[in-house]
């Protein structure tokens, strides 16, 4: 019963198959080897961007601050949600990689950003020289609220950026599971919807650990390129990231797994609702969610193996985020609601 | 035939069975894992220092860059080797992670820093407030020249440096070659020579990409750990870079394919000292070398499948940086002295 | 009728006195001379604080960075109000000079912060290594709304954040109608009231561009030296710098100026009190305010002449900011009241 | 006996008069004041470039290195001399305004930087993502060593940049001295020489504090702007700034006060070299330089009242820096002379 993260999984079996199929004999080093050309090619064709750049880094953190710092000068701001990962969890990342860029927090029920508040962030940012100019947007799908954006929510929210030149980001740790969840191909999900760079992820979805982050323009690619380096995010052996996404693109297996991980989700969230006294903060639409019960569950729960983050919540409620994953089992969300019933 | 560099070859069998294994279940993330103590402590073990700070990273350009930005400020300098890896082949890394710390560039022959140069650029760097102030020494070992510092040598450049307040650093990317050369323990190696804080090495010698910072005074633990979140090189699924280690470390491993590695290096030389116009740029003493050889022999060598780096050289010679590794076979190095006499 | 800003009036006699007088021959460089010495240490006898650090700057966004980049590390955040200097009109200084710690912002009426969310935004900040974590508090007196912070209040402040181990920064650009405004002593306002750092202003109160940093605890004297010569604000001429402040604080000086800017304000603040359909945004409190009036009254003044900056407003409304100095006249406060009725 | 720097010196009686002028009344800030369009005008104009960008700053560290900051990425070099300001007199500057861009060290006589070492350098920097990549050139004349380039020099090394598609920098800390040594005009110096961006003082020549940064080509102006902002080199009073070069520019008074400095040297240097025993280090070009005397002068001349730098020389010999002014009167030169002979 380990609802935790989906970084509490471990990779897939196809994955582990493609990191021995890749230990074999030499190779050239620094993505020079054929594996990586390979799968950057694989990712080309799967977002119909046959003139897009595509690199390997290990960390979703690297994913996002790196392509950030590409889009943004240091006396920039870029725009994202209140609630953001960039803003919350990576320990002020995009303020080191881009050399002081400024994050301005935009609200928006749900984790999803607010087209008009947006839109007042950016009117109100910049003119003068005395403060900080608008530098780029960047959005989240599946965003940390556990909400998943359409394509057409995001081409809202860009088009509004790109208004105003700017370029646009999406951190994509779990874009599999949005795709999942809406149906979108990645093409409509990325560029079509306006899109200019993605952090695509693999480490949550049953790799070990590795994110493409995918310009569909490719101007900035020896940039990032010395970037990555700089910040001691290439690899010698790449072939080891590239192995990780022979292995999770191969057949679909991607999408297959994060249907399986929001499936899992929907099932879980299905017997919440019948139990009564217990409500989610936000519409589960794929693989996490923030199920709110009356003070005394977590001890029950706890008691019984599950595993899982606690989060604030009125007096007299406790609060949770639960997350599945491509292992979580049909035994394992029944055995958290039996738990969860007493 | 592939004496490229150590990183082109592949990780060790006992590596990928140790990758396997950890692959089972579930784990808490971000290092909190079962496996992850483990093998820091195991580190901690064989370093004899059961205080030490151990963290994981998966680059060598991340260790020393993270190392060395918690050693000095930014308006101080690092004392190195003139063609230290950090100087000269990450890219501005221990600038950028250092928020512009200079790096002084030191001479000294075959790669070894000499003491008195070494002297010459601390007593001429700081003292008012128009330069920037002596930071840090930082070494390396194995050299890139394929030297290798012995504990005394290495005691002889920290007392330099401590007498001046500076803390030390060792770039050990190819640190169990170095142990291996020298029969030195880990710790006469590092903190018994005035060794502060240690980049060790595990992916060139048979590891997928991991690398462990071990700081002997505890006092930048926490410092360490917001830096490289920051950075991006916290990695949620830590129990694969600990799982490497785990392979790595298990039953001398490390040594034993250092010792490997160094003795096909030794076989190689020994050939090539008998072959007439063949000269070693640097004195061979670990599983790198610099040979030096007349003009067609690049073109014979390569024809004959040979893969290395092309060095510069004096008119009418040809220069080449050849390494050995946990995978390179005698019959590696019988084939390219064949090739080399034609 | 120039109300745009109090750095929009000349020097006084006084000041272009005392920077004539010390033109006189040759002096030590880079603040050795003695002007320097003496001004330094006349202000450590005002601030009744012996053992200050004093060091001279020319712009206020030079002194609030280069003190708070010596409060915080790169990875820390720094606690301000939403509306302050450097979080609006400094074009991210804050960060740059930090290495890219992140301005947490604060909200509160009046551009007074609140104390119970500074207490939210302290506890809500760090804690776990993907978060940056508590680093500062930098408050303002006066206030980017014109209101000023009692010793009581600053105190209030400083206790909430010295209980979390917090450093406290105070930006003094208009200090001096501050203590004008609450009749507190120097020390009072500061060091007694838990203030670690000041910025001292003189631009704003009828000097060419002089501030002073005061740490009233010496330990960051020479970080701080290196950080100024570092970001190019150690003027070799230092004693220019020092003769503003000689002449400025001489006999009392800088205190009368402000009080007499601030007489002007309560004068301007009088009148318009009595004229219909005008209401001030917030207290008047020292030589800032932000009044409202009908649509239309902005053609009427500009074309008598008066000079301000336009501010939003609800509809049907229009808001200014009129903000008197030293060198303002009843004479110039009179007219206005005119041309606002017209 | 005032030689050990010309930032000893005062102002010049015409730049206190017109600082006094642009005292009077009211002025827009920030550089949008009359004053300060009307002196950048001027420099435009006698620099023959009507589209050239000017802006004012307070100090030659300023000036450098926010000019090196629009031209180079982090991830680039700096090729200066070895011994230039910004290399040895600027704490680090160039390293924080560019977010750890490295300065490369080009050897050369006398302070000139050498045609074949800039080469050397140019070409063995960067082609891989491993190493830093060729960003800029910078030169500075009057160089720290006394000499002065012609401007057939300076075109010889920026063409050489150019080839690489470097941009140039010159550090004009000491320009008029320059001009005047070499009767170049300010055009033939820079942009016909190839310069792109030039920091012009007026510090040392007797202003208070202020430098003109000027680029040639006005692509960088915004960019200029914001990060000038950015690092609290915005004067809100900028007419102090503008009226200090209103006046030295006036009537060719900052060539005659530098053609007077220079001329101060020459006599100077002519002394001394009439008397047994000591010799010039490098050739005296301009109005700084370099002599040494035998063991026990200094005590001599520092007795006598004689104030400069003392430099390192070989055993039995003294080294001295000694530097004239706009102020240095024959008087002056003659009682060191006096002083020197015992």
């Amino acid at each position: 019963m380990f609802f935790a993260s989906d970084n509490s999984s471990g990779a897939t079996p196809e994955v582990m198959a493609a990191l021995s199929r890749a230990n074999d004999g030499y190779t050239r080093g620094y993505g020079a080897d054929d594996l990586t050309a390979r799968v950057t090619d694989t990712l080309r064709q799967l977002f119909e961007a046959p003139d897009a750049v595509v690199h390997l880094v290990a960390t979703g953190t690297a994913a996002n601050s790196l392509a950030l710092a590409c889009l943004v000068q240091p006396w920039q701001a870029v725009f994202c949600h209140r609630h953001a990962h960039i803003a919350e969890d990576e320990c002020g990342a995009p303020e080191f990689f881009s050399a002081g860029a400024k994050l301005v927090l935009v609200d928006g029920d749900h984790g999803l950003m607010n087209g008009q508040a947006l839109a007042n962030a950016v009117e109100s940012t910049g003119g003068s020289v005395h403060g900080v100019q608008p530098g780029a947007l960047s959005l989240t799908n599946v965003t940390e609220a556990g909400t998943v954006y359409t394509p057409a929510q995001i081409a809202d929210l860009t088009a509004l950026a790109r208004a105003h030149g700017l370029p646009c980001h999406l951190d994509g740790a779990r874009f599999a599971n949005a795709l999942a969840a809406t149906g979108a191909t990645p093409a409509e999900m990325t560029w079509k919807a306006g899109i200019d760079v993605l952090s695509f992820g693999g480490t949550k979805n049953g790799c070990l650990g590795v994110e493409a982050v995918i310009f569909f323009d490719p101007a900035k690619d020896w940039e990032f390129q010395l970037r990555r380096k700089r910040a001691g995010h290439l690899f010698s052996k790449t072939r080891y990231l590239a192995a990780q996404l022979d292995g999770y693109l191969h057949d679909g297996l991607w999408l297959t797994r994060a249907a399986h991980a929001n499936a899992m989700a929907a099932r879980l969230a299905q017997g919440l609702a019948q139990m009564p006294g217990i409500r989610q903060t936000h519409p589960v639409q794929a693989n996490v969610m923030f199920p709110e019960w009356p003070t005394g569950t977590h001890a029950r729960l706890e008691a019984a193996g599950a595993v899982y983050y606690r989060c604030s919540a009125p007096e007299g409620r406790e609060g949770a985020r639960l997350v599945t994953s491509w292992s979580t089992t049909e035994a394992d969300v029944d055995a958290f609601q039996s738990a969860l019933r007493g």
